[in-house]
């Protein structure tokens, strides 16, 4: 259950009303996920955190399928069970196939396996990847 | 300091000196990052990790550097300081551009950040969410 | 469903029974709940963390309610779901309101956030942050 | 060593150099820390970063001493060490005592303790802590 | 709900029957558990996974009892509940007394607790700790 | 550097120097790490964790040795450099051949592994795995 009451449209603060008037003009759909309607009850971090995840997910350089599937990644790293299920779902809707699907799994199966080795093993970097760029 | 000495070419046990000349050969040089020095005192886990990452981290249907990305983005979620260099180092090697660089630590951050939001609130998956495939 | 079997107070060994009676004098209620009633089949575990939470938790120079926070704080990042349950309980029952519970949220996102940035960028420590004290 | 150059002023590109001088102006300091000399690559994540700092770290219900304390416990489980440091200074700089650091320390450690003892057990939530507000 | 259906055994991929053929031929029982239906979508993965697991957890210097401690201990400190409840079980099957799980648990939890503690302290390795082996 | 100054023997507090003498009392050593210096600051936490480490890691029915790989096993997982330095060096000394100590690695490796392909996967609990004792 959560900790906070989930808010239904009729219970939002007005400023909590605008920003899910522009979710839902953004994503061109009338769904508003239980995430944003944990939020609402504090305007500022909902309009905060929806402006991020806009400028962040938005357009770029990136394909909008791999934005999600990195997002995946870092979900399961955290362990949110939540955003595992909500940004697996935006990949799939964003075009990912199952075999991206699998191959995404795998890839971050071997990441925690070897971020664990390196770890017990205390390996130092070597110097040919100490090479800031930017 | 590594918690295992790195291991020199001459002082490989046999089954580890195959598996650095497999490892030469596949990626067509002769350098050989720590990691995989530090792992040589164990031929059976040396081997068997080459081969996953050479059968996880190989043609697919992802691009070879959005894979080396999914790798950076769950190495800075468990804090392996020697994966974000060594796996950084090689996206950039496979393509990825500095502005896709900026956009992929933009949402792990994002990522992180709202992974703890929807941690702390205990949001409950949508039904729509809910929804298996494959 | 817990791992091990939650202990009933008919069930307890003598030495968790006086645990028990412990923690109902020290928090005024005869309510015990599920981690202590979890904890209660090996009563030196049982007694040394109860005794260790009572020594920090109790009377000092921080408010019990900050104590409370902080104690979510870590509880959040950890990803501890039944911690995050209790103990913002508790910090609401020590007098948290609405609006702190808020500012404590927004600021355990944004350094969740802050943390993988800095950690995907490798930033070095400055010089005038190196200053042990105490 | 970082993943990115630290840049100096006069090589910022001049969004950036803008949230240089907000962060002097919020600040009253000509310092700018590490953390921001390598966000400043990418202006729209500088800007965004520090605008959400701004706004979550400004004057609110919580004493900014204690934002700085809960800044420092999730930093400390999430292992930046980057983070630990400077948000130590902050807090220390903001009026946190040697004592109130040391309780801080102490919450930090017990709560990790209790945190991995519940999650080892799979206690269930109480029914008495499923109560949502706000 | 899981992300992907569990697959039943008339829906099995080939290469993921022969797989389930070695589990039950290896472990000397019918019963095959959620994670192998979840992962037999992706044979190749399936088959890497299965055979590194028969690898490591196979007969070595540490009694297999140990081994799954150390399962079950890892999988706390990542918060994977599902492995948390099957590697228990399996330390439980394969010996662990009431005894010892009660003194795994505490040493977790102890060790949780110093891990942080260590950490808030940004406490500086012995040089005596300093001795690379093997 | 230490977020807090390592206290020489001549600085001690008197009940921080009493649990020093403790300490190499029960180690047979004059050798104090630094972990304890920098918990000396504060003399209630300093007595509380050794007394809690000497509970946890004294005499019991798993083997000493084992004891300190369960604490390595976990501090890897949590990322604690200082931590797995010295309780790998603890376990080398309590025995831990190099042969059992390349089996750990690799079975803490497997686990993130296996603990991560879980946690994408959202992979349910079988009822069979259901049985609390204890």
């Amino acid at each position: 259950m959560a900790t906070v009451r989930l808010l239904a449209d009729s219970e939002l603060p007005p400023d909590s009303a605008a920003v899910f008037a522009d979710i839902r003009a953004t994503r061109k759909t009338d769904f508003i996920n239980n995430f944003w309607r944990a939020l609402a009850h504090d305007p500022a971090t909902l309009k905060r955190t929806w402006e991020s995840i806009k400028q962040v997910m938005g357009p770029g350089a990136l394909d909008p399928k791999v934005k999600e599937m990195l997002y995946v990644a870092v979900s399961i790293a955290h362990g949110c069970n939540y955003c595992i299920a909500s940004h697996t779902a935006a990949a799939r809707a964003k075009g990912m196939t199952a075999e991206e699907y699998r191959e995404m799994v795998a890839i971050i199966g071997m990441a925690a396996e070897t971020n664990r080795l390196v770890t017990a093993l205390q390996v130092e970097v070597d110097d040919v990847f100490q090479n800031p760029q930017g």
